[in-house]
């Protein structure tokens, strides 16, 4: 099924809309917290629903590995398996497998398992198959990925191989996996920071047609102007009535300038990670809980948010459980930083509903510039 | 205060009845689930509330040195700091001290801290003080607890020992800290599973007189009819109207049976030990959950008990989780034990109430024997 986007509201090329898709609704801008194996690390489904998180993004790389792709559907599909009604998007596994220096061909990308050493191949038609079995109500085309920064025949190299396999793999969708009734597929543009590459690539991905198109390979290591450079490359191009997802951006000056050039969706371990690390999202930035001030402190972990789902819990209290490796303190820090970027996020589509959003946007660069 | 005991019911020596501190009232039988630094391992006060814990046990010693007792204090007391409104009985910091050879004299125990390595004393004085400032409802005063199964002179000296301290701390209580309008305090009867030993500690231990009275230095190694005979030796020295509670004793078979001789508190690691190492308790007995059978099955933890706060999850998803390390497994299957004791106890209640205590046990004796 397709894809589609309704605008809500507008405020520039800043925008609010509702993505519908075979399982339903969700809003957007969204940011997409990121659950690899089926779940947000030291997260369920109650937590997710309790956080109003509507979409999670789980990783097609860990999945197939274990349990393993037959495991997963034999469960019920990621739905099932992790008991969990909102919607799911599983990325194509080739961002992790790219990180594993696979070796690459024409057929696809043949890789190590981390887990046992095993071998694998991804080709554009097993993850198709793979992520049709595990049954995201979103799945991305298999891509390649090479580093932003990668040397300009690198960049290109990649854009080719991604247009051929975004045709393999979106013929695959189509005609192989009965998965089209269920599910929709997002297409993903590639070229690095280059600007002819990125519209090239943006070209390529929209001919062959996919039910939402996503912007890979940016916030890999370039600085955030070749980001936006890289990005303001393809936005234009992109259909105003599908989803427009950048890949792998959590920081919030990234986020706040892409949604000013229409993005709708983001993913990012940035937030669960740096629950895990002891750093605090808050309003006013971002701290390390782990500072000995901490110690005695009596206030929750962001005094101006009464409303945090660990409000209730102070900073001293939460500093002891983390200096002591008590699990119970990423937990806790983990539904914090979530719950910050959703509320984030809503506080920008209200912005966009306002007609404020240049000042919502002025506020971000304030408050995040140098953090 | 003087914790008081009204029986509400009453089967034989197995007793239900309602614990009533300067705090508000617990009911008995009771299970008092590890909260060893001021929360049980990957848990919070929200969740204790959701279990209906009422009562948590908090380990004077990882307090005292993380995050030492003057920041417990200074966040609120252990009800403060965790933000938990229902009960809190402390230790004494006794039982981790000796399993750390501390160098005895008639001080007290001196000891090095696994933390730091630095050079602590806790003598019954320093016990009843740092307590008193962790502000738990229930402190237990400091005893000698050796192995039940050490050598007779070495378990006589402890239970001289533990009674010049018995008084010692019942004084340093009445006398110094100001805690006993909130607080109450129990005393520990030692003497290992020697009869004799046992009732002189325990005559001993209520002449000083306490708040409840305690059975320390069992379960510790010694087999179940050892432990009983330990326990039969002073139970019935112990007075009708005060709190009974067994130190650590964690299993079925030896909590019901303590039970069936008029023990009203328990404590273990136990149930959530076993959950993070992937054991699950049920009706039926206890499983480990990372065999290879379950890794497809869609069963809920105990499908016998559909209300269980993690029944929505599937043993293949949870199997999935704990095999690869996700955090969030050890949570949920430590909700389930925890939830699956605090049930236990409550039927038990019931079975007293009911007047077929002796099927319970009996029931009980033939799910848990060998296990």
């Amino acid at each position: 099924m397709r894809a589609t986007f309704t605008e809500t509201a507008r405020d520039g090329e800043a925008r609010c809309g509702v993505v519908t898709t075979a399982r339903g609704t969700f809003t957007t801008p969204r940011f997409m917290p990121v659950g690899t194996r089926g779940a947000i690390v030291h997260l369920a489904a109650d937590d997710m629903e309790a956080l109003g998180a509507q979409v999670i993004l789980a990783n097609t790389y860990h999945l197939m590995l274990r349990p393993g792709t037959d495991v997963v559907e034999g469960l019920g599909g990621i739905h099932g398996m992790a008991d969990w009604a909102g919607h799911v998007l599983t990325d194509s596994g080739g961002y992790q497998i790219f990180s594993l220096s696979p070796e690459l061909s024409d057929e696809g990308a043949r890789f190590k398992s981390i887990y046992d050493g095993s071998m694998h191949l991804l080709s554009p038609e097993k993850a198709a198959e793979v992520q049709a079995k595990i049954g995201a109500d979103i799945q991305m085309v298999l891509d390649v990925c090479p580093s932003s920064v990668a040397d300009p025949d690198i960049v290109r190299a990649a854009v080719e191989r991604t247009g051929q396999w975004a045709e393999r793999g979106r013929s695959a969708f189509l005609e192989h996996f009965d998965a089209k009734d269920r599910q929709c597929q997002f297409g993903i543009v590639q070229g690095g920071t280059d600007e002819k590459l990125r519209e090239q690539s943006a070209r390529q991905i929209l001919d062959i047609g996919f039910d939402g198109y996503a912007v890979g390979g940016l916030s890999v290591g370039e600085d955030r102007q070749q980001m936006l450079h890289g990005l303001d490359a393809c936005m234009s191009l992109l259909p105003s009535d599908q989803p427009r997802y950048f890949m792998g951006l959590g920081d919030p000056i990234g986020i706040v300038e892409s949604v000013a050039r229409g993005v709708d969706m983001f993913d990012c371990v940035l937030p669960t990670r740096l629950a895990r690390h002891g750093t605090v999202l808050t309003d006013a930035g971002r701290y390390n809980l782990t500072r000995a001030e901490f110690a005695t402190s009596r206030e929750p972990l962001d005094p101006d948010w009464p409303d945090s789902p660990v409000a209730r819990y102070s900073k001293g209290y939460l500093r002891h459980l983390l200096q002591t490796k008590e699990p119970t303190a990423p937990r806790l820090l983990t539904l914090h930083n979530v719950a910050w970027m959703l509320r984030f996020m809503d506080r920008m589509a209200e912005s966009i509903v306002a007609g404020t959003f240049a000042d919502f946007r002025a506020g971000v660069h304030e408050v995040w510039l140098g953090r």
